[in-house]
């Protein structure tokens, strides 16, 4: 190695990161990534669409870094330069590997059309260098070793770029260095409340154990992370498991997940428990609730559909509102009680959740301002309702309100009596 | 110069952007300011908080680069190096600036404290820098000479950052250029076809001309980068329009629009010209055309509201589709068709989309495969309708088949009778 600790370089390619079109997200999802092994990134450079560059940039951080990972400029088109590049600054030829040439073809034929002559440029790569097969692009990875430094080559599509890393890249990069200290981390998932309401909670926790504390604002979920320390992976995961224990006791409901889990998965796993069916009936979100839901794989066992209705015809007609409830405008408890219970009857489902509200920017001829929302739930047992203002943009209101509505229906599946919090 | 144009890198200094937990927008917001005197950023390198790697940086890039802009670490605590780092890079003591003792004492007497002794670093400055006054916070930043090139040496609070950046930085930057020329750029966006076939369609523009061109791979649409360049903005903005022209030509209706424009605005800004009103059926999007739709402000205008019909039952009760056709499967043009029909009826609106399909992991029961949609419009004089196959895993086909829904209203609206790609 050339340092006390594993030298780990990243470098992007491509004009519209440095144009500032594109924000960089892939330094950060490779830094966490290689946060698990307790590894680090060392340096980050970001290079134009430009052989010159890319070829002197790698050869460059191979002579003084234990590994270089470099995504982005992977594609068919004419300013895709990275494998040259790569294959310029380590003094090989570039080889035609066939069996990609099969697998584009194949890719292509899934599709209904032939290969474009454009994407054969893809299935080369410098000589000795290992393939990392593609995760739904045409453009598979490469790794190659030179100068004593593993290179390592992927898309720039984020999503690819995560999965290529973590099923070839990180093993590749794990067993190279025999990565001793490990650090873990987990994000304990909240909605309802705001971030110093969350921090305050928890206050008593920071600093008096052995695991970190972080707080992330994300629209409308607040995220408290924490991180922990370990010889071992379980080392670290059970100082988490302990620490988790103290948030949960600390926040009861307002927590709703951890790590990637998110607040459509936890809804639909509490109705699939309960073998229970659900139907939408929104105006606001326009969709968005269900559109959520469908989110999980599987989720046709519950979701049996919704009803749009961004008019108060369709609110009557579809959804059996009383004309007489709209005379006192759209957003309201009652309306929204009432949509939910047309939807529920529409569908013959379990439940229904509704949402109506002033999107913004103007308030659309209703007597209340832009954010609030109300959201109602028809359930067997009767109908539950809240209303809230909503802080936000128009699309950041329709998001929280979207949230909202799924968390009103995560907590009614927990037999929460009294909801208010949004 | 070193090189034909000015070669300006960016430094961004922090352990915090290296491990993924801050996100870098300070070189997005640096792009931005150089773009409008026609200048851009060649290469970008983030080094973590180490005295050592940061002077290596900064010498190292003033002996190639005409501008070096360095942003972060110029905190009071101990991980803030950026100062020594720079004075060590370029061989400079360290000079005690006795005004800016004053202007801190002034900034915490303001705020009712003592200065503490931590903030004291923040007086010193290399040997031969000029200020950079501070914009709120209290780092102040510096310029100097080095190598025959500029380094410019900001906070990274990118508030402070951008406001240093144009009062200070920028005029002297223009100043040392001279600089003459403007670059613009235009986003070109197109959504039916695969990268390469669009590039193939204005493969003979690339090179023909004075505008640059580039591709960017959005999920579903491709867009296609113009950069032009001239001695004032209405100059390169000329060629574009020109250019604008000859891309149009060979794209056509491939293309949906410009930069910032979504598709979702193009379809309402036709609806709202034509003062047709829409209405949804959704199966595999489950809501996201109609969502989309009312991401527009306004939309309330022609969006009526939508069907989202995940099971056979709601498209039969909801929909109308006879049972009959759902006996062999959901995922065709006929039942996308009656379902479009359905919704038509159900809203009373002028046109109405439809969309079915297999999302994926499994088949759902289908017989056709994950990524297979079938997309109808219902109007008064008839309905159209497509089958397709589209790439990518579970929520990419549901986004894809969401813009393709969009796309077909587009189309439609245009007038196109024949409509066969996604």
């Amino acid at each position: 190695m050339k340092g006390s600790s594993p030298l780990i370089a990243v470098v992007t390619i491509g004009d519209e990161l440095l144009s500032g079109e594109v924000l960089d997200t892939n330094v950060g999802a490779i830094a966490s990534a290689l946060r698990e092994p307790g590894l680090r990134i060392s340096r980050h450079v970001t290079v134009p669409d430009s052989l010159e560059e890319i070829s002197r940039e790698v050869r460059g951080l191979a002579s003084s870094f234990d590994a270089v990972i470099v995504t982005g400029g992977l594609g068919p088109t004419s300013d895709d330069l990275t494998t040259e590049g790569v294959a310029l600054g380590t003094g090989r030829e570039l080889v035609l590997q066939p069996h990609i040439v099969e697998n584009l073809k194949l890719f292509f034929s899934r599709l209904g059309r032939p290969m474009p002559d454009e994407n054969l440029k893809q299935a080369y790569f410098p000589e000795g260098a290992t393939e990392v097969p593609t995760a739904g692009g045409t453009a598979p990875g490469f790794m190659l070793e030179h100068d004593d430094a593993l290179i390592a080559v992927l898309p720039g599509v984020p999503r690819e770029m995560e999965s290529m890393l973590a099923s070839d890249v990180m093993p590749a990069i794990c067993e190279r260095f025999q990565t001793a200290g490990v650090i873990v981390t987990r994000r304990i998932m909240t909605f309802g409340r705001g971030e110093s309401d969350v921090a305050k909670l928890v206050a008593d926790r920071i600093g008096a154990g052995p695991v970190d504390y972080g707080f992330l604002v994300m629209g409308g979920p607040i995220v408290v992370k924490l991180t922990a320390t370990g010889t071992t992976h379980e080392e670290a995961a059970s100082l988490l498991d302990a620490e988790q224990a103290e948030v949960l006791s600390r926040l009861g409901n307002l927590m709703y997940g951890v790590d990637d889990q998110s607040m459509e998965e936890i809804v639909g796993g509490l109705l699939r428990e309960r073998g229970m069916t659900i139907a939408t009936a929104e105006s606001i979100t326009a969709g968005m609730v269900a559109s959520r839901i469908a989110n999980v794989p599987g989720s046709s066992a519950y979701l049996l559909g919704g009803i749009v209705a961004y008019t108060n015809e369709a609110k009557e007609s579809l959804l059996r509102v009383p004309t007489g409830l709209l005379s006192e405008g759209a957003v309201n408890r009652p309306v929204a009680e009432a949509m939910a219970r047309g939807a529920r009857e529409a569908y013959s489902s379990d439940i229904a959740v509704a949402t109506t509200g002033v999107a913004g920017p103007g308030s659309g001829g209703e007597a209340k301002p832009p954010g609030t929302v109300a959201i109602a739930l028809a359930a067997a047992e009767g109908t539950i309702s809240l209303e809230a203002r909503l802080p936000g943009w128009r699309n950041m209101v329709r998001s929280i309100a979207t949230m909202a509505a799924l968390n009103f229906v995560r907590l009614h599946l927990l037999g929460e009596k009294q909801i208010d919090g949004w």
